[in-house]
């Protein structure tokens, strides 16, 4: 029975860090004592302690405390008995290369799917799909695979966007980047718009926010979900 | 002593693919019958035979041959007896992992180095560069290396785009996504606005088109240089 939220963004236009989202940490994290940060994902600018205080910050508002995964001595035993989890944003890449590296991937898969609740946003939420291979981000590191946590049976592409109908540059919109992926690969890619997020409970899925999400299916025509729609059995 | 292009796109805005690099083809690949066309960049949508066919008819405007590397029997072969070599854009996981896995990356280095002309658009300039890693492509395809050719001593960001000072969209900019790039690499990053491109000629590497260019190196801000600026030092 798993108990997930995974976000496009962790901050939308003019509101604070996680804004949105605090109302939902109760409900989610509701038996925790402490949650289990991993700030895995940043590559530059801040530190994972510093990374770790903003995650905090924002948790207080909820009244829900947060501990780093570094502050660990062992990140296997720290995702075993975390209450809960909550991985940020950053660059996907990096994220899921440090997963490997400090081998909990498939702990956080395994407890996650078990029941620990697990709240993910951006590069947090990529991981929540069968692959990182409709992720945004730059490939600063090479990872040892870009499998990921297989906790929804399709792909997310995060801060999903619409083509600009004026644009004058030839870069591939990111329509076009998905309908490349599915040159070669075959699951499902859900574009989570900025303010939607996957709720999973229940054994359900199902998109929340105030927006519609975007559904790519290799050899469909794209379309919109609205908010509320069960995506359990997308597949 | 090198020979080459590498220019950012291949289509500009209200222009036909590769119109505005054909008057510098003859220039480029002056000795050559028949240039080595490498489509291993498409993801889907069409063929390495219609692609072939989409830079044949491009090429013939400067009265220059093109033949697919697919219609050769040995890709290694046709790239060391090749009189001149355009690699054209796409996907650039794609096109890396189909360089490795027909053993050709070493080869095109090598070639190129020794003097056969090399033209690239995006996909293909891209791996001009030290590594594939400031792409801006998905990773649909997980390649055994993101080193590539080499042929400047920096990186390429390709279809580079500016910030857009008035979006409201939460994702990385072009320029995040370099600096975040450079909290774990250390080499320069040249951003090719589309129009632009790398000349590559008499052992100098010199900015062309009409645009400036953004180079961005690591813990210092980036700067634009003009377009004739020599970047042959740049590492």
């Amino acid at each position: 029975m798993m108990n997930a939220i995974l976000a496009s963004t962790s901050t939308l236009h003019n509101q604070d860090y996680l804004e949105y989202l605090i109302p939902h940490l109760p409900g989610l994290y509701k038996n925790a004592k402490e949650v289990l940060f991993i700030p895995y994902a940043r590559p530059e600018g801040i530190s994972h302690e510093e990374y770790t205080e903003k995650a905090a910050e924002a948790f207080s508002e909820a009244g829900i405390k947060i501990k780093g995964i570094h502050e660990f001595e062992n990140p296997v035993t720290a995702i075993k008995e975390a209450d809960g989890i909550f991985t940020g944003g950053g660059n996907t890449f990096l994220l899921v290369s440090k997963l490997y590296r400090n081998k909990v991937m498939n702990v956080i898969k395994e407890v996650v799917k078990n029941g620990t609740p697990y709240m993910g946003t951006s590069a947090g939420t990529n991981i929540g799909g069968l692959s990182m291979q409709t992720t945004n981000d730059m490939p600063i590191v090479y990872p040892p695979s870009f499998q990921t946590l297989s906790l929804v049976p399709f792909n997310i592409n995060p801060h999903y966007l619409d083509p600009n109908p004026n644009s004058e540059h030839k870069g591939e919109t990111r329509e076009t980047r998905i309908k490349e992926f599915h040159g070669l690969n075959s699951q499902p890619v859900v574009g989570l718009r900025e303010g939607s997020w996957l709720e999973l409970r229940d054994n359900k899925v199902t998109l929340k926010g105030e927006l519609q999400a975007r559904v790519f299916e290799k050899d469909k025509l794209p379309f919109e979900v609205e908010t509320g729609t069960d995506l359990t059995d997308l597949n």
